[in-house]
């Protein structure tokens, strides 16, 4: 049942199926990630990519959107026009209505419409709404295009708390094996965050640090400095919790936390991720109180520019933001409980309009056991491993040096930095082009499984259901700030602090 | 007794002599890095230099010879004529026969002929033949120049084996106290050298792998591409052994093998290196033939230009040239035998006329436990820390990385580079200029005492017993190359090989 990542190889035929094909992620990151693939030669040579949306659009009306996506999104350098040419030619469009029966049989013959259509790997990318999950594949089921070798992608949210996301699992469950379920959470595809596996595991010098005595906490922040924008009607649904925190914070949160598999296969990083999150602290009433922190950005400057408060970005996207108790930020502590982390908090902070665009894990080391040096103490910093996601992928180990120069020793704090654009010299994939290929090759391993999925909404739900049913409101913070206070606080408490800066 | 390297401060007021004041160790550093303090400020404003040497020289012929010296040695944007002046103004030149006692009066009488002569801290640094250390130290004796402040600096080699390096020793100790010795390796006042300590010892990352579970070996290097030049005639009877092994490189493994001690103090890591040292595992003779290498230089290619042989080189210098023995390289293995080093080879290799200029010491992770991920066993390297002590100094954390692209996960080896020119952006002092201000001050830390002199001698003396009653000759290398393949075979053995060329 388990193979290791070497055993999958590219289909000689493939079909990739995205619904909401003419939409903003179509657009913006699959097509072009799909156009560099094919630059690099690694799409089979007959493949197809099948457009499918409510645009009324023929082939030649979505090329030329796609031909503009590619122009906006693809650097000039890499706009071959031969391979633009040839890769606008394996684009379909079909318009569907899903509520139609003979647009299905449409799209069932679109399928056919092709050499070797028996032996071609269909990806069904499902790019649209997640209450139509279950609705599209039993629609792919009854016109017969779900075979062994066929995989249906699905982005987040996976559901809205454990039993949505369970509803979710078990429709889509029901066509699909779970082996052909794709569950993408594009920070997986990271560059930084792949490295950070073979960090700890492909080098001798991490793992004996690796531990409750060593470390003496981990941060994990991802800070956007966008608003909600027109994603406000969604957004106000989930909230940073579930929009962030459940999935792409979770997800790092496992990778640095994780007990070394035996190999790098399809199941057994799963499997350690799984642990960490039925490790992880079920938080009582008491517990949320204490070690989360919501907020809500008002109005304030972002990069100089006045921006406009949540609820005012809500205006124009909802009807009810005036009664909306949404958080667009959330910072928390919590613990893996197991033997090598036990008591080292874990802090978890993400956040909209915050003062700067950064996904970072910082695993901070704890401070030597005696100072030595004269007047060292409360001059150097403890060692941190900075591991920076975005936007510049890359790893720092900030540690203590000798300053040049005659005299005493004086200590400054130095790094030694691997940057990944300056070590790698060449264009860093995006994630989505990886994440992309593994699910046309059919390796699982970068993707959520469903007990992942679910484990991670058991934890989070207690969380939601106390701020649910607390009377209080999300802190307040103004947009371009770090957040509330009280997620400075949080760590205060504990006689530790945010890396705000961290170069 | 013990007083930390804070407590050392700037004397009001010092004479510096120089015996050997027209010599080329006092042309071409002491006087340049005298130079580089004052202009930093750092020298005490009445200082005055006394040059001593043979030569019929006054004040202002030395001054010329001096300032032709720093000139050629120091950066022109370094030379600022009012601080050139400055110090010139400091510089006296005594002509100086050893044998006749009215000069000696003379220097009495040019050192009581200032100031504040009763408070004057005097260095004496002696930068003559070590046959000359005890006569000078006696004469300074009788002319009563020795007082509580009086400091005296004595240039390797200190003797010629353990019996000489007691002589020597007993006759400075007869007039000044071991506190007021100052015997100088240049080594210990290189930046990259001092880092070390720091990098140990105030970070908290690297001393839990610091030891025999986490460490393969430690390999030290300290090449020279020149061969013996004019220095023949001393270095015949020297050797690599004695010039090179018994003192910069068991210094160096000192400060790499040592415990930490409870602070940086005067005699607390000296202390600790004096431990180490007497761990050295002793050589019997089967040790030595098994353990040890000694070549010396055929005529090759050094930087594509013939050189000679090292008996060519020394025939234009040494009258036996032909029944010369001497080692121009020596590598060997050997281990510290205590608790944290147990079983972990320390390999030691210095030599002239090899292919490159390079002092650095690597310490070489154990390899990870397993390899978990597919095609990853023999693909990456141990991870290695590497500490250039020149020509660059800086500092490398080798590690594997993953290679970005999507697929499987491909390893590739990467460092984390520390460089201190680049880091730190500042000209850095040169060893003398620290060690030198040390001596001013009256630190010790950095200087060799007697205890360590003469633990390194009894450590090596078996080595050099051995090698002088064994009919063997040492192997011929050709000049530009990496030693005898002896010494290849001689970590090959141990299935470990050389770093040689190390980015």
């Amino acid at each position: 049942m388990d193979q290791t990542a070497t055993a999958h190889t590219l289909p000689e035929s493939c079909d990739f199926t995205v619904f909401g094909g003419t939409g903003d992620l179509a657009l913006r990151k699959l097509l072009p990630a799909l156009y560099h693939r094919d630059l690099e030669g690694q799409l089979p040579g007959d493949a197809r990519i099948l457009g499918v949306s409510r645009s009324v659009l023929d082939d030649e009306g979505w090329r030329e959107e796609v031909r503009t996506a590619l122009t906006t999104h693809v650097a000039p350098d890499d706009l071959d026009t031969e391979t633009v040419d040839r890769f606008l030619g394996r684009l379909r469009h079909l318009m569907l209505d899903a509520e139609q029966p003979d647009h299905w049989h449409r799209f069932h013959a679109l399928l056919k419409d092709r050499p070797r259509a028996e032996q071609t790997v269909r990806v069904f990318y499902l790019a649209v709404a997640p209450s139509l999950f279950g609705a599209i594949s039993r629609r792919l089921d009854e016109i017969g295009v779900v075979d062994e070798r066929a995989r249906v992608v699905l982005e987040k949210p996976i559901g809205h708390d454990l039993a949505s996301a369970q509803a979710v699992n078990d429709a889509v469950g029901h066509v699909f094996d779970e082996s052909q379920i794709f569950r993408i959470d594009h920070y997986l595809g990271k560059e930084s965050v792949q490295n950070l596996l073979v960090t700890r595991f492909a080098n001798a010098f991490l793992e004996p640090l690796w531990n409750s005595r060593w470390v003496d906490h981990v941060q994990i922040t991802v800070a956007e400095s966008l608003g909600v924008g027109d994603r406000g009607g969604y957004y106000d649904h989930a909230g940073a919790m579930r929009d962030m925190v459940q999935n792409h914070l979770l997800q790092l949160l496992c990778l640095v936390a994780m007990e070394p598999p035996s190999h790098v296969g399809r199941e057994t990083v799963r499997d350690e991720k799984l642990k960490v999150l039925q490790a992880l602290k079920p938080m009582t009433p008491a517990d949320v109180d204490r070690d989360t922190v919501r907020g809500r950005y008002s109005a304030g400057l972002v990069d100089g520019a006045p921006v406009a408060s949540y609820v005012d970005d809500l205006g124009r996207s909802a009807q009810h933001a005036g009664s909306s108790r949404t958080e667009t930020f959330v910072a928390l502590r919590t613990e893996v409980q197991n033997w090598r982390w036990a008591g080292v908090p874990f802090y978890l902070r993400t956040g909209k309009r915050m003062d700067r665009r950064a996904s970072e894990i910082i695993v901070v080391f704890k401070a030597p056991p005696h100072h030595m040096f004269p007047n060292s103490e409360g001059v150097t910093e403890p060692n941190r491993l900075h591991i920076q996601v975005q936007p510049d992928e890359g790893m720092r180990l900030h540690l203590t040096a000798k300053e040049p120069g005659p005299g005493g020793i004086r200590l400054r704090p130095v790094s030694l930095d691997l940057s990944y654009a300056t070590t790698f010299e060449q264009r860093l994939p995006d994630a989505y082009e990886r994440l992309l290929m593994d699910v046309i090759k059919g390796n699982p391993t970068l993707f959520m499984r469903r007990d992942e999925v679910e484990a991670a909404w058991t934890w989070v739900e207690p969380i939601l259901t106390r701020w649910a049913t607390s009377p209080d409101q999300p802190l307040r913070y103004p947009a371009g700030t770090s957040g509330p206070i009280a997620a400075t606080t949080l760590l205060e408490r504990d006689g530790r602090s945010w890396q705000e800066s961290d170069q």
